[in-house]
């Protein structure tokens, strides 16, 4: 197969122009899928369950008697476990294992001291109900159930509802398999903006959340947007991408799989490899052009690999560092001797992959992290998602009777600046005077 | 005065009902004003500075040469906090202390584990660049920049920006020298959707941020919300609420004070008071009858109670405890004899204020706490502004040659079933079959 990618050098003058230009994504929200998103959330918000009904017989083809058909109980879940083969089922066990192991270390907990009279500190409590969206049809993933419910049970989340289109009434086994071991409490056969707005405002039978996440389509994603500050959401993901840096003494077939991995997501996936061995760069070229004719989707892989693929030359692995800084990739690779060693020049990445043996598949599904992370460079400024996702804060503080007379000088003193005399008296009040 | 305070009985059948309308709040974003903030972003976006100096003329009444005449440099900060009486400038050097020791606490470390050959772990690292929003005018409040900019430097933050408007090019001094205690690095004159857009995408002079946060009018809030994704922001704030639930044994004048310093803020502003003792109630209203006309902000005091404020009876204390988790409030006073006690039971709520001398006042401008705060019944989901907004997390991986082949097998496992087989081949290139 012929297949374009592109090299730079980063040494070029336009090198910074040309960078920028390969990773820009900019998320179009049509005028069209916001008014149909406006329209169906309305329609949830005025007719409940009958709208859900109505919309799901229409866009997933099924056909529904009423609301009950898309409730699926737990037993329906442990159903599909069994249905699976036994070395499925375990693997899907075992990843849940490793990535609950995984999200325990991330429970945050509640703090107080005290100090002079004042005691302060933090109550960190659990969201009560969270949902859960999970695609359907093709790009049903049963690792996102594991990624997206586990960390809330972890935090301690006591419901958890899952939406999951089922297009003309197909069963995923697989998807309510992890739904099962994952630990969902409720299954709704919903999907689309339709299934995000009875998240956010509640049906009759579809009880209303504290936060969505989860994947979806434009959609889902716009649903989302326009439901946020009515409930939270996680970030809106764009593509998926990976940055490979490469000190060039990885064999090159590996590298050349795992920059596959990211280009068969879809066709706006990223890959990028950077590496100051040029000849390394050469070999892996001429790997992906001898591998990718066996890939089973070499057409979604040569696609996004000419659209958005990359090779970048650096002088040296610092540089390289310092461009992956600028890009902020989801997944990095640091396929180097001593990965440890570049950690603290690592700025912004969603999750660090480091040695040659550490590939980012293995992260998709069962190293422990999670799976669900910052695109198109947000890693600049969000996280991972996490067991954090699922908790939340409340500041805690409480004065004895002399430190609020005295520390109530302060306060009086600042809101009479700020021209609020309810604060400052309210402040005042609790001053006592010296005798 | 004469004044309609809404009261309610928690026993009553509608009474939900009632609570519901009670706290029911939804932004409306009002086509207009999406369409003006929309032109604006694409304005800075295109024509940079320029368009920041032509926006800030008009909207601001300004009379700018150039956009140097929006750069306030760390001495010009320096000289407003000069200005400042020694006694106004102490109790805010005081306030930003406790702020800036609470804030320490929070502070969250990088931390790895190994187990079985697989390296675990999170990198925590702090956002090189935030932008922080004040607004101007009578809204200028230097509590909010202590408030905004303090976590960001106590997280690391490089480089934190400051936007304020200077309408007619009239000066704060208090908000300047609020940005230089803070350490606030670079301030621009500037303010409304120029501001945000500036912040997003940068302009020559402006730098683009990761993050922006602060406070701002209905053309800010809109920003910020269609800037989001671009870069990060915080919640967009509702109206400020404070719930007090009192035993009865606080001093009634107290009590109606702290429901002022709520009410004062704006017409939207909403006060609520719980308690089992229905004569307490009664003599609240009679406290806030008396002391209403002695009050600075009667009318808006007057408007906001009337609108949005409540009593509430609940047979207990318990009760009180279960309405509050209802509405998940912004600012919760707990105004009872053993507030310790009740603590386990506050399932949802920005801040918790506890005991009868610690008026929520002191929390909004020197107990420590951020005063930025869930509203609107979003502590649900939400927290206060802290350190870890300004923090983000980067998951790191490390498999050994053996624990990739191991773990491998299962990631290969789902990788096939998800139809995924260049994520299959990938970790599968890791696998060594033994001999």
């Amino acid at each position: 197969m012929s297949l374009d990618i592109q090299w730079l050098d980063a040494t070029a003058e336009d090198f910074s122009t040309h960078l920028n230009t390969l990773t820009a994504w900019e998320a179009v929200s049509d005028q069209q899928v916001l008014s149909t998103v406006q329209s169906i959330i309305s329609g949830v918000r005025q007719q409940g369950d009958q709208a859900l009904v109505d919309y799901t017989c229409r866009f997933d083809q099924r056909n529904l008697a009423s609301i009950t058909d898309v409730c699926l109980g737990i037993e329906t879940l442990h159903e599909a476990r069994q249905r699976l083969n036994i070395n499925d089922e375990q693997a899907l066990v075992a990843a849940a294992d490793r990535v609950r192991q995984y999200h325990e270390k991330q429970v945050q907990s509640s703090w107080q001291y005290e100090e002079e009279g004042v005691l302060l500190g933090q109550q960190v409590t659990p969201m009560a109900r969270v949902g859960i969206y999970v695609p359907g049809g093709k790009a049903a993933y049963p690792s996102s159930v594991l990624m997206n419910a586990i960390p809330a049970k972890v935090a301690g989340v006591k419901e958890v509802i899952m939406v999951v289109p089922m297009p003309k009434g197909v069963v995923n086994d697989w998807v309510l398999a992890a739904a099962a071991i994952a630990g969902v409490d409720k299954v709704f056969t919903i999907g689309g903006a339709q299934a995000i707005a009875a998240l956010a405002y509640g049906t009759e039978s579809v009880p209303k959340v504290d936060k969505i996440v989860g994947p979806g389509n434009i959609y889902v994603a716009t649903a989302k947007q326009l439901v946020f500050g009515q409930v939270g959401i996680d970030m809106i993901a764009g593509p998926s991408e990976i940055l490979v840096i490469c000190d060039g003494k990885t064999d090159p077939d590996w590298i050349a799989m795992d920059l596959f991995s990211q280009a068969e997501h879809d066709e706006d996936a990223q890959s990028i490899l950077i590496s100051p061995d040029r000849d390394f760069l050469h070999k892996v070229e001429a790997s992906i052009k001898r591998l990718l004719p066996t890939m089973e989707r070499k057409d979604l892989i040569a696609t996004s690999l000419a659209n958005r693929g990359a090779f970048i030359w650096t002088p040296d692995i610092d540089t390289a560092v310092a461009v992956s800084n600028q890009i902020a990739p989801e997944h990095l690779e640091l396929s180097v001797e001593n990965p440890q060693a570049l950690l603290p020049k690592i700025q912004h990445a969603g999750a660090i992959f480091m040695g040659r043996y550490t590939a980012e598949a293995l992260g998709d599904y069962c190293a422990g992290p999670n799976h669900v992370l910052p695109t198109s460079g947000t890693a600049r400024f969000s996280s991972p998602l996490g067991v954090y996702d699922f908790q939340k804060r409340s500041s805690l503080v409480c004065f004895s009777a002399e430190s609020a007379s005295e520390i109530g000088q302060i306060a009086s003193t600042l809101a009479r600046g700020e021209g609020l005399t309810a604060h400052a008296r309210s402040a005042e009040y609790r001053i006592t005077t010296k005798e």
